[in-house]
């Protein structure tokens, strides 16, 4: 396959991906693009142009197998296995130690690491927490690309600040802070308030019907 | 202004939002399209098309007053001051309790729902945690319209099953689980693996450059 598939196509990717885990669990086969539809709030005309880039994985009459066009779609995005450090051993932190979907997208949860002294040394889930301080080495030592960064906004400047430090590619940002990084870094923020203020646009929306 | 903001511009308002308060508490007065482009991962040509829906509030020269179109978007969007409930007062629940970004999206959190008897009776970060067996009466009479629920994904069904049952419009969902919901009620998913995926695939992407 050619790598020529549009950006906005890539963003939905991953919702694609988790239709065809649900389907899969639910030991569905074949999945055409109208199976989609109901399980995804894009427009239909949009998931038919998305899926056409995958053509070749159809099977006439009965749609994409789904395991196929799973393990396919997992291939362009790249879930080869990665590893990564969840930095911040508040709530966020041990919530994610903890999460399920990790599995699913091979992702492998290395170290925590925290300035708490009485964190640190710990364990949470089988895993392991580090003083803050060795964060840098660690990183440069085990070769990891990107952290999730879960700590108190009050302290994010100070935590990117050691990240720009490092060889660091990518942060996935639960604060709700902005992060203010060269272009060379790659930030993905988790922003809980900017969904729920789709919601809060939805429901205006319904009020007005 | 007339409402026929395209859905695609409705879904990027939010990180508008977003660079609005950064730069208010920066105390920039005024913001041009091409302020935005610095602090947002959006091409900048769609950057001036959605900021075009809202041109009657620019000032020639000078760009638009940070403070005049953060409250216009707010407006646009509903922030008028929403309660909800949480449930589950598992790591994430206490977390989300704590969560400071909801006081700028002007949301209160009335009370955390759980089916765990040490837990019901007490208290998170002065949030009253209520038993979930009287979730369904307190919705109707507080009347409640959307829920954020972070349950363990095992008993997330079980959870939707009385959500269906009561007059809720909306589900933020926190677990890593499809909910399947009637059309009245909107789900919007907080998915931290598709969020992840998204990173793998620029990782990918930058190693092949």
């Amino acid at each position: 396959m050619k790598m020529t598939i549009p950006e906005s196509t890539i963003h939905r990717m991953p919702q694609y991906i988790k239709v065809l885990e649900y389907l899969d669990e639910g030991k569905v086969l074949f999945v055409t693009s109208r199976d989609f539809e109901t399980h995804i709030d894009v427009n239909p005309s949009i998931i038919r142009k998305d899926l056409s880039y995958f053509g070749e994985f159809g099977v006439r009459g009965k749609g994409y197998s789904v395991t196929g066009l799973k393990q396919e779609l997992e291939k362009i995005m790249g879930l080869t296995g990665h590893r990564t450090i969840i930095i911040g051993a508040g709530n966020i932190g041990k919530a994610l130690t903890n999460y399920k979907g990790f599995d699913n997208i091979k992702l492998k949860i290395n170290a925590v690491f925290d300035n708490d002294e009485r964190k640190i040394g710990s364990m949470i889930n089988t895993i392991p927490v580090l003083d803050i301080k060795t964060m840098k080495a660690y990183v440069e030592s085990e070769n990891i690309e990107f952290v999730i960064m879960a700590v108190p906004s009050s302290i994010a400047d100070l935590v990117v600040d050691q990240l720009i430090d490092s060889d660091i590619k990518g942060i996935i940002n639960f604060t709700s802070k902005f992060l203010s990084v060269p272009k060379r870094i790659k930030v993905i923020s988790i922003n809980i308030d900017t969904k729920i203020m789709e919601m809060f646009y939805f429901l205006k929306k319904s009020r007005m019907k």
